[in-house]
């Protein structure tokens, strides 16, 4: 997979447009499936502001449908989870017999769902590690971070470079993971906590978190439990790999103490009324650990605090 | 301790009035320092509602200072927690030689205080598990329950019986705790998960908690977690009384699930924008469990997340 590839981006929200428009900048042939920025971007283009040097597309391929974009190279479906049950429809119309598909979603589950609907084969994770939040349509505001950790569904080391290519052709820092549940629970370690937290506590920035002792010790006690349910689940899948708790909790309070009031995606979902994430990063984690018998009660607290706010502002 | 005891009821909020109420009923010379209440009760006695029967007392020996109640046989301070630093100076102006001390109050770490005071000897601590909550000025409403568990401060029994005695004088339904520690911790088993929770989830009804799954799931992993720290404290303390958490559990799930859409006072509190007992119930249990070594991450992030919810209400 060298030069010009095609990719289909599925779901252009803030992470679908920052990736597809760094892949698109590269020289890629990046086609959006977008809905609140159609309009927009289709009349002035793509803008990405960013602190690392912002920039602009402007002739970008923007589309209504999936229908009108055309069998693609890669299928980047960034989604949100809470429209899982869309995604089959949206991304098969960009599916032909050598198309790969990769989910860059957060949560635990998701891959499986691609596998079961384009074959397992085809299909990889994609955890982004990146500050980001959309602004006026058309408009992505990259605040900080951008690391991608990749990989593939079936932990094929060979697939999993092929996407890291791609990705590192447009500039981008890749991370093979050592397989791609390591890597989902990897990106749970931090989404849970902070996320969950964000909303748990009302509404409120990481900055708030990290910088409330009390808050700080129960982000920190659900990223403990989250590294161990992780590890417990790679063992239960037969892998080698592991999380090294401390590592993990030293590495990402360092990102998230120097983040600075960083809103969350759920934080914002919540503040806006728009559906959260809570399932696919809170319920799925804790509904595993259940199975595997691992105790998460922070994770738990999280889990219904945050369900029980989400059903609330619904009325 | 028998016939006609003179009573001091520092603190007359819902419960204050309640049980003051009743001993007044039953003939005692009960005496009231009171805030908020006190111009209505001196205009227009103190009516009590209640489903068992509701009264209204005409004549109630209602005070704006301690120092015009004179010496009592019993002291019942019946404060806030968040007003305990002035409970000394508004309880001592009652207290004379033979003077007991009953701290009707939520929390742990309460008569610890008192003994220093007043001398361990004559402090008593009393928990009511009781639905109450304050309507206009001079009425309190009485909704469930009312059991008063009590107990000495050194757990001397027939000082206990002593109080046991006057209470029971006014048909109230009393319990002697096998020690006050015990007691405690009983409590806090209910106010710390209900509590708790109807501050994090938002300012909720008993009732939101219980008839939500996840949260309910919550609100027994934080009774769980206090029945063992409970237990560790109880250890510690070289008693040999202990908290049988399936009982617990059971029975206090039960009269939570027939208590209706009850409103802590911790919610009542949050609700009004008046300062949490959060301390109290939350913060020295999380920080006794955490001298004991005992894992409680549930109560540690309930504490955390009211505290942080007091804060931010307060701005």
């Amino acid at each position: 997979m060298r030069g010009v590839a095609t990719v289909a981006v599925i779901g252009a929200g803030a992470v679908g447009c920052y990736y597809g428009a760094r892949l698109a900048r590269a020289g890629h042939d990046v086609r959006f499936l977008m809905r609140r920025d159609l309009e927009a971007v289709r009349a002035r283009g793509l803008e990405v502001r960013s602190p690392e040097g912002g920039f602009r597309l402007e002739a970008v391929g923007a589309f209504a449908e999936p229908e009108a974009m055309g069998i693609a190279d890669w299928v980047v479906c960034s989604l949100k989870t809470t429209s899982l049950a869309e995604a089959e429809a949206l991304v098969r119309p960009c599916v032909g017999p050598e198309t790969r598909v990769v989910a860059l979603m957060n949560g635990y589950g998701v891959e499986q769902r691609f596998a079961e609907w384009f074959g397992p084969g085809r299909v990889f994770g994609a955890m982004a590690f990146v500050c980001i939040n959309r602004r006026e349509p058309g408009v992505v505001d990259h605040l900080k971070y951008g690391r991608l950790s990749v990989g593939h569904f079936e932990d094929d080391p060979e697939e999993a470079e092929e996407l890291a290519a791609v990705l590192r052709s447009a500039n981008l820092d890749v991370v093979v993971a050592p397989n791609l549940l390591h890597a989902r629970w990897e990106k749970l370690c931090w989404n849970i906590p902070f996320n969950g937290l964000s909303v748990a506590a009302g509404g409120v920035t990481t900055q708030e978190i990290v910088d409330d002792a009390t808050l700080r010790r129960v982000a920190e006690a659900a990223m403990r439990e989250t590294v161990r349910v992780g590890n417990a689940d790679l063992a239960a899948a037969r892998s080698a790999a592991r999380l090294d708790e401390d590592e993990v909790v030293g590495r990402l309070f360092g990102l998230t103490d120097t983040m600075g009031a960083y809103w969350t995606s759920m934080a914002l979902d919540f503040r806006d009324g728009r559906p959260l994430e809570v399932e696919s990063i809170l319920g799925n984690p804790a509904r595993r650990a259940a199975e595997l018998g691992a105790a998460v009660p922070t994770v738990d607290a999280l889990y219904a605090l945050v369900r029980f706010a989400e059903a609330s502002a619904r009325g």
